[in-house]
């Protein structure tokens, strides 16, 4: 590079997005500036960008900023004075010789204040420049941007150096922005704006209004295209545009400057657009054969699909945001607040659509979230129960709001000292985490036919299946239209709660022996067998993964005083013996406690029960004609011997009923991987199992010593200290928690080299989770219905990488 | 075996001490009888023998056993019958005529109620017998027998088959029982006991006094030996039991009969004997050259020693047990109840002792315990806080006193009924868990000069060091008189309670920014100082491993509201404040929660202040000329960033302290591995760590997924089903949790193949575990005080095991 040359550079990585971008101009001296001033005719326009860039560099490499919040940039100060001793209010009204002497007076206050005397060689401002953009990666700006995109810090930055050209030397001269295709809808068309006399940042700056490149661009008639005004450099750019699309076979993000009629481009790089947009353009550059469908396929970044998957706010609405939270659980929902479950479940028997708020939910809430339009919480992250369940259902969640202040005994949430009322209307944004005053309309998802195109591609090249999580035949519906190919985790502790049965589970709970809580068992199965005959209808020809009972029973007792003595009253019991109960039931570490397998060791009769349900209902329904696949779970398994305890247990019952009903049925019985010593000891374990269903949100709770619930006050600054850089509940900790996964399949498979192995916990509708499961040789993972069409793409993704 | 033997047989198992003994008699009939009687000459003799067989096979072989508690034994009922009939009382009244009419009357009995023919034919009858044998194993006594004794139930049993002699056929017959040395002092000298005339069940059951053998066992000059009497026969015992001794060189247990004149042997095998009696013995046959060191190191059963380091109640006081509870930690105390921690603390100022009783304890009650004789708790099992501190302290506890009710209101405690007020005195065995009414006299251990001998043998070939865990120099210095060589594990959040500490360490909590905790932390600085001063000091030239705050910071606060008000009082804040502080540390699973390295990342300041303390108190002994080995340990690390993060202010501190002090001080940085991750990714955290200590009861507990608070309730139930036959957190889980170990060793030791690697939880006293500990390449184990002894001889053992 001669000396003479006056530059610019920028900081950039190929891989992915993780672009930072950094310009600096550069070269420029005294003696520069006259050559420019001589080779453009335009004194002002050299001595503008000599001061542009001497104060550029104070700021970015010789770091000259102000020395607190409130003081202003000391530059701006300076122009202000010159401004005033000269009697003028724009910046454009400057002459050549006041900004020379802003250029000297920048140069004696940078030297004042950093004590650096400003670098007039221009290799001294190249290297100065250089090393700004390689100390820039580490930057608070970057160090946020990593962490959203959750870029890694080790991969670093690159630095480019490039000749300068300059879009402002008058009026043959221009600078814009394009992009190839329409980044919004996908349409194929050459969508820009662009500005006469300017620089880059003009354009985006708002203070002239960008006028369109094209006709189709155009959406005002007085506008002025680039087509119109600089045919020639026009026609040059739509060459290039169509040459750099071809070349990256990906819809680009151009920038350009015209100096003195001379086209110059200055970036190219794949452009961001919707998912809407992104599934379109893939699909449609399939047929123009720009694309093979296997490049069509990885082109889709399937967390993005979700975008597509919920209804959204009309984007064109006006939004009155009060305050924001953790965007938990994707969607857009508008209700009148309500602060109790029951309110919820009460007022949408009238019709009324409810916004559920509460400073945290619990299993007992879990009617009134089902009918909810959205959940909104005060406390609890993005793993919380709310958030969790919210997913699981598709129901829109905000979570984790902590301007919220929520009083249940006023009925009233305040905000920044507004109060809202129950009945109020809100609206949550479950995307964005925004929580809206009143009324927002909303549009629906169109799954469009390139959708559906890109998706059968997809299917055609996955090894994995793709299950879904669902306890209710709605569920299943939903998950079954979007692709899953059954259950791999039917909770069954969800339909304690509905209705009546919550009495019947309280009467078991509270019974002194094994007969009293037959009894009340006796009264739950109806119901149970009811909730699987609809299920394994629904998913009829496909297999159902149904898990018996794991919660700790004190999550089924009321645990406030008022309530205590309703179901007191309700049993014909005491409210004191209820204390008691819930009492004897405490524990202190309950993730760890009484759960899970323990359960149905201490009380086989709710296994057995839970067992004919399923048995009842899977005979029933293959006497029908329709072909079912129960497959039963047990879940919280640590040692082989728990397992051949509830083994025997269901498959003495599963026998038994298949001779009374004298018929037939397929079934398995498996068990969950959760705890660490089940994965460790999976070759005792396999030997009791026909299938392993990674729980990996258990497993991750006890590899890490993190409790979901409390870990979240902690991990944040684990985020903010790089301690961690991913959510080990969102996307598996294939490091750690991943050896333990590796371990279980390599032993198990050991044993029994068909076993059936899927993943049920939340990491099964995370891409690169899936990724993992497709790697380890999984057989299935299984993900909330909305996360099925994300899994699936994802899994195609991953088998078309390994064919690489 | 020719039909017309008579016989017995038993079972047993020569492995361990897992011996079932069943004898049956057999081989009789209306034949075989005739010919005892010609033989033995002694018509009712025969067929007494035939009707006990008749009796007996009966009921073990035919099972006709009661059909409900309430019933009586059919057989005693018809004898009662049969002698009600003929007007006599005693069964020795039953002339010959009587008894055959009682075989013909049983096996009637027998016909009808179990619908069998007693078998006349010998070979059925043994095959009879032998199945019985055998179906004996799973009998629920034997069940009851291999738990206590942690025996597998695949071991099986034998069946051995034995020709019968009798010692019941007249006056030149006898039986007796005896041992090779006193059992009791293990002094060399022959000890048993005879009776004239009779059966060995005669000799145990009571109804007739035995005789001493000789005239080392007599006591009451009355008696007349079996050596005055049967000078012959005596002298041929003696010349056989010598013999069995020095053929199996240990003190034999040996039953005998003599038949019509001439000794028959009828069992030997290696005797039962208190602690005291073993380590004598064994030390005495190395010097009698019975035995070689190595064999007197390995005839100890290193759990046994623990008898000999507690205080123990008199054998020969009366005393009246009011209740029984798990024997948590050995001892014998006697004491005036208190039921609040800080009250044991004013009573023992003036002198008093005190038993504290407590529903539970918990880490604020620490100051108390420290005081008291005794800890007596109604909840919680053998790893309750209450169990886990009080074998650290060496404090005598019995624990989970079920039928124990607690009145803190009016500090009452009700058993049965009865009512113990505050101040009564009560005495608790903490090796058999009593509780006993009033004072009960004790005695010291004596460590006698025989003990001495074998641990210093065993010193000789251990490879494993043997530390201890201490957090007093108290502690320090009795475990180095115990053998301790190093501290494994100084915990330091139990200095937090003491005195006025726990008002800084609250002051600290309560503060709302780093400014206000390091106000508060200035203060705790000098007291830590003095703890580490005192602790280093009292191990000179031994190494000592100090692990940084640990436990949630909940754990400092006052849980009742009456506390918090006193404590807002001292502070000059509101009860509303502390309460407010109180609710926000609440978590729903603190073992998972904010506790460990988690707290040192949040509040680097309190490790800082920590690590000042270590070294300014290392630095000072240092220029005493006291040599210190100080090594800093971090606590509950899963990543390897975690661990770099602590031990950056470790090492900056470290450094800054010797500097402004000017001297150096050998310290080291290493880390806990408690965590599943840790374990997994050890290979990473080594590159951070200079040392590892498993503790490995928080891996067992999240390897597990079992909280030790909570596990109690179903491993109670999971041992009487057989699902664990061993307490994970008393032994360690080898095939599980091991692996973790395993693993961890492996991958950190390829990085640092120099890699110091411990154990320090409650596992580091249990001899299955320091065998595991030896095997797997560990440096050292560290137990609490108590427990050194028996590890430094488990250790021995298990270098010898591995010579073999």
């Amino acid at each position: 590079m001669s000396k003479k040359y006056v530059y610019t550079f920028g900081a950039g990585k190929a891989e992915g997005n993780a672009t930072m971008k950094l310009l600096l101009g550069g070269g420029l001296n005294e003696t520069t500036i006259e050559g420019i001033i001589k080779k453009s005719g335009n004194e002002r326009f050299a001595w503008d960008a000599y001061r542009r860039f001497v104060q550029m560099y104070g700021d970015v490499v010789l770091n000259m900023k102000p020395e607190s919040k409130e003081e202003e940039d000391p530059f701006e100060v300076i122009i202000d004075q010159v401004k005033e001793k000269n009697g003028i209010t724009l910046d454009t009204e400057l002459v050549p010789a006041d900004l020379k002497e802003l250029v000297a007076l920048f140069k004696a206050e940078i030297k004042k204040r950093t004590g650096y005397e400003f670098p007039t060689e221009p290799w001294e401002q190249l290297w100065g420049s250089i090393s700004a953009v390689f100390g820039s990666w580490n930057n608070p700006r970057a160090l946020t941007y990593r962490k959203l995109n959750k870029i890694p810090p080790d991969w670093g930055t690159a630095v480019n150096v490039q000749a300068m050209v300059f879009g402002n030397m008058g009026d043959d001269c221009a600078t814009g922005v394009a992009f190839t295709r329409d980044p919004a809808t996908g349409e194929n068309k050459f969508y820009g704006e662009y500005l006469v006399n300017a620089q880059g940042e003009d354009v985006v700056a708002g203070t002239r209004t960008p006028q369109p490149v094209n006709e189709t661009t155009k959406s005002d008639p007085s506008h002025k295209t680039l087509e119109e005004i600089m045919p020639e450099a026009y026609k040059e750019l739509e060459g290039i545009y169509k040459k750099l699309e071809e070349h990256y076979r990906d819809m680009q993000d151009i920038e350009f400057t015209i100096q003195k009629g001379r086209l110059w481009m200055l970036q190219t790089r794949s452009g961001k657009r919707t998912a809407a947009a992104a599934v379109r353009i893939a699909v449609e550059m399939v047929k123009e054969e720009l694309l093979k469908k296997e490049e069509a396929i990885m082109s889709i970044d399937p967390e993005q699909l979700d975008q597509l998957l919920h209804p959204t706010f009309d984007p064109k609405a006006d939004k009155n945001i009060i305050t924001t939270g953790l965007p938990a659980s994707p969607g857009a929902a508008t209700g009148r607040i309500v602060f109790h479950a029951d309110d919820a479940e009460e007022w949408a028997e009238r019709g009324e659509n409810t916004i559920l708020v509460r400073i945290e939910t619990s299993p007992e809430d879990i009617g009134g979230m089902n009918v909810a339009e959205g959940i909104l919480t005060a406390l609890g992250g993005m793993t919380s129960h709310a958030a969790v369940v919210a997913r699981g259902m598709g129901t829109c969640c905000v979570a984790g709001c902590g301007e919220l202040q929520v009083s249940y005994k006023n009925r009233t949430m305040t905000v920044n000292s507004k109060v809202y009322k129950e009945g109020d209307w809100i609206s949550l944004d479950g995307s964005k985490g925004e929580v809206i005053e009143g009324k927002v309309p909303t549009i629906d998802p169109e799954l469009s036919g390139d959708f559906g195109e890109l998706m059968s591609w997809a299917d055609e090249v996955r090894k994995l299946n793709i299950r879904t999580n669902a306890d209710t035949p709605h569920d299943s519906s939903v998950a079954r239209n979007f692709g899953a190919e059954g259950i791999g985790l039917c909770r069954t502790e969800h339909m304690f709660f509905e209705g009546d049965r919550i009495k019947a589970v309280r009467e078991m709970i509270l019974a002194d022996d094994e007969a009293g809580r037959r009894k009340a068992l006796d009264k739950l199965l109806p119901y149970q067998r009811e909730d699987f005959y609809g299920i394994f209808k629904a998913m009829h020809d496909l297999p159902v993964t149904v898990r018996t009972l794991d919660p700790p029973l004190h999550e089924f007792l009321p645990h406030e005083e008022q309530n205590q003595e309703e179901m007191a009253k309700e049993l014909g019991i005491t409210a004191a013996e209820v204390k008691a109960k819930v009492d004897s039931l405490h524990e202190i570490n309950p993730m760890l406690g009484h759960r899970g397998c323990r359960l149905g060791i201490s009380y086989p009769e709710i296994t057995e029960m839970q067992v004919r349900a399923i048995m009842e209902s899977a005979c029933r329904l293959t006497k029908e004609g329709v072909t079912v696949y129960p497959e039963i779970m047990i879940p919280l398994i640590g040692t082989k011997a728990e397992l051949a305890n509830q083994r025997e247990v269901v498959v003495r019952v599963a026998e038994q009923v298949q001779k009374e009903m004298n018929i037939k049925v397929n079934y398995m019985v498996g068990t969950m991987i959760e705890i660490p010593r089940a994965a460790l000891t999976a070759d005792e374990v396999a030997e009791e199992a026909e299938f392993f269903s990674f729980g990996t949100n258990d497993l991750t709770q006890m590899t890490f010593g993190f409790s979901r619930d409390d870990a979240g006050k902690f991990l944040k600054e684990y985020y903010e200290e790089g301690i961690l850089t991913e959510d080990p509940f969102q996307t598996l900790d294939q490091t750690g928690v991943g050896q333990l996964v590796k371990i279980a399949i390599e032993k198990g498979r050991k044993v029994k080299p068909d076993l059936k192995i899927g993943i049920c916990g939340e990491h099964g509708g995370d891409p690169k989770s899936v990724g993992f499961c497709h790697r380890v040789g999984m057989n299935y993972v299984s993900c909330s219905p909305y996360r099925v069409p994300i899994a699936r793409l994802a899994a195609a993704q991953e088998a078309l990488h390994g064919e690489k």
